[in-house]
């Protein structure tokens, strides 16, 4: 086992990590920005050093840097947590090379599920259902109105090396094909720096339905349940679930056992996440995998009874498997929600700032994973995410009325906050009916 | 289902009852001395009468009062929470009296066992296995000589009426008898105003291990395992783990079922404890029946996911046990440290004031139920306890590693608090061991 990890990132995935390090007797070395040195990662690591500037790219996402910080610091190991250079496979490799474990999946397969259409392709190869599209990058409008025909509309157009809803545009009608088609390139561009896009189906009321899986270094890989993540925003999630409520025994063997065919194909480690649409007809298709933990992972957590962080250090370290399929069981209801300083008055325009009050919720069945503290200043450069609100019941009707009771007490002054309108939707019939799809917060802006 | 409950109650066990109440969307009154008026309990319930001045006597022991802000906010039931008039048979003969469901056991049931030597009485016709020891008050000192020679020295003198470790003496020879009795007699006479001894075969360093147990009003009781509470300072419980670290599933069934074997006898109904020690060679005794819930009850909802006070409203709403014995599982482990306002360099002194800097651990695992708030000011009328830090690990191992992470993040500035004491025990070899029974402080002072 280690003795000494550097964690690659901030906010509360960084206190997440640090608390698992803590419990395992591993030493932690924060890294942090100018402008994140009272941050609540900085003050619990036993070591701490500064990597840079605040802008992102100078600091978060500088590798050199935080290589250095790794050698400097005799840590043996890289946790990315999400975001920042986790999905980053230039980055896992310099690990490698510089003889550091990057606690995730080999860089290779990094790199190659982090191309949507190159994952697609695997997947297809794999033999992991997909939504009907294109199989390569569309190199010409002829190509495009060909394939949306063969296809049949509505259809989707996705930059290849898209993320958080960028790039993306749905296309119902012929006429509108090209035009769009151009918008998205140019947006894709600007945000990735690359206008390489794909095509598929576009399903009308889906839900978002992601299977967290584990593999170790010796071939064996289990999956962990599924999360119901369809309650989003602008293709933000803001509020998952475990168990999903429309799913059925039949349907988590087959989506999970999909899942681990496709890992297995890949030659897939540690912790990820293969994310499917699921239609009406409990028709499932391969939508992208995640070859990182999720911001989401601790309603697998509460279901399941795995700590996924210790689980990934573990396996990164070398060890086998701790449990097996058969062991995986899936107990009670959990529901988390994202609460982030942002003002849902003003188009959600995020709102950083010093944190005046602060209480949060606390008694049985309710976690919360954050880095606040009372005084604590979110700075604007990052992420608007201050904490996560999760809360595990006995059924889905005791975790709904759990949340909504946390929510009531949780407190916090100085910044806005969406804590109101997490409120709503818990509140909302159809959410408690478990009767929603990744369109509800459209169909209810309210 | 009730409508709404008066808590007849203050600090962390009033907000825990708030909390199940509100998940279970019941209206909640909170009472309060006129210093609580700041208390949490109050800002969270959705009423909140003032019932007295700040002497307990006056205020949260003050029946009358209670029963009327009872009456007068219409609520149907009353929940005693612990101490107080928790175990208070005439108070719970007055609810009924006026028609309010009083949460717990009958009044009658309170009354017989509230008395030691008529619940020893009880369990020994019930076929409890009791401390060998005097089946009556003692009478006169001739008695009294007489019977210590019968049990074996050495043997413990304790108060009919007692609670708290007071009037209670070991005697280890005869010549010391006479004047141990008289001064336990004066003890007891002060603190309960009844000076009424019994005596009994005192056990070299037993375990203290007590049985959770639920009944409802159609006769059906069950037990939910054990706790280990043998950490006690001055006979106060500070550190309780479940499981018991000795225990084999044989002695749980035994204890288990000589628990319910007691309750079914006396026609116990809502949740008790029946509290054993448990000596080196696994046998045990009956020592009392706790006619309430409990402080540590915490740790016994983690490992077999029973909310108990959310059963202990539903029993006495007339509805029947959610669970059957078979059904009742123990998973993992828990251990909750008792986290007070008071100062371990002078003798354990209370230490009201205001807290001006709180950090609360959280993350998975950890539970904190307290009322603590930053600004709040402790008064000093009252317990001094401040939180329950509570964990829930896979394993023992676990646990006691998270207990260790969660304390290392606890922080309270303003009052002195035993948070190094308790990271001193959770760090003892012995206690890692599992290796401890009830003089564990004793002969560990530090």
């Amino acid at each position: 086992m280690f003795n000494k990890i550097l964690i690659a990132n901030r906010g509360e995935i960084a206190v997440r990590i640090i608390r698992a390090c803590r419990e395992m007797g591993i030493e932690t070395v924060a890294v942090y920005s100018t402008t994140d040195k009272e941050a609540l990662h900085v003050q619990m690591a036993d070591e701490a050093v500064c990597i840079g500037p605040p802008s992102p790219k100078d600091s978060y996402l500088n590798m050199r840097n935080i290589i250095s910080a790794t050698v400097l610091s005799g840590a043996q190991a890289i946790h990315p947590g999400f975001g920042f250079l986790s999905e980053n496979s230039k980055f896992a490799e310099m690990c490698k090379e510089c003889n550091i474990t990057f606690i995730g999946p080999d860089y290779e397969v990094i790199e190659k599920m982090g191309n949507k259409s190159k994952a697609r392709e695997m997947m297809i190869e794999a033999g992991v259902p997909v939504i009907p599209g294109t199989k390569s990058p569309i190199l010409s409008d002829e190509e495009a109105l060909l394939n949306a025909r063969n296809i049949g509309y509505p259809v989707m157009i996705k930059a290849s090396a898209g993320g958080g809803g960028r790039g993306i545009r749905i296309v119902r009608e012929e006429e509108e094909l090209i035009k769009s088609l151009q918008t998205a390139r140019a947006e894709a561009k600007v945000a990735f720096g690359d206008d390489t896009m794909y095509m598929e189906k576009y399903l009308e009321n889906p839900r978002h339905v992601e299977i967290q899986i584990l593999g170790d270094n010796y071939g064996n890989l289990i999956y962990l349940g599924e999360r119901d993540c369809s309650i989003q925003r602008r293709n933000q999630k803001i509020l998952e679930e475990a168990p999903c409520p429309v799913m059925t025994e039949e349907l988590r063997k087959a989506m999970g056992e999909a899942a681990i065919k496709g890992a297995k194909y890949v030659g897939y480690k540690n912790a990820g996440t293969i994310e499917f649409l699921l239609d009406k007809n409990n028709q499932f298709y391969f939508m992208e995998m995640n070859t990182r933990i999720q911001v989401e992972h601790p309603i697998t957590e509460l279901v399941t009874g795995v700590d996924l962080i210790k689980e990934q250090i573990k396996i990164a370290s070398g060890e086998k498997l701790s449990i097996i399929q058969e062991e995986v069981q899936m107990n009670g209801h959990s529901i988390e929600c994202r609460v982030n300083a942002e003002d849902p008055s003003r188009d959600f325009m995020p709102s950083p700032g010093k944190v005046k009050i602060l209480f949060m919720p606390g008694g049985p069945g309710v976690r919360v994973d954050t880095h606040l503290y009372d005084g604590y200043v979110i700075p604007p450069n990052y992420d608007s995410m201050m904490a996560k609100l999760i809360v595990h019941g006995k059924d889905r009707e005791e975790a709904i009325n759990k949340m909504r009771r946390a929510l009531t007490e949780f407190l916090i002054e100085g910044v806005k906050t969406n804590i109101d309108y997490q409120f709503t939707i818990i509140n909302d019939l159809d959410f408690i009916k478990g009767n929603y799809h990744t369109g509800f917060i459209n169909r209810n802006p309210k």
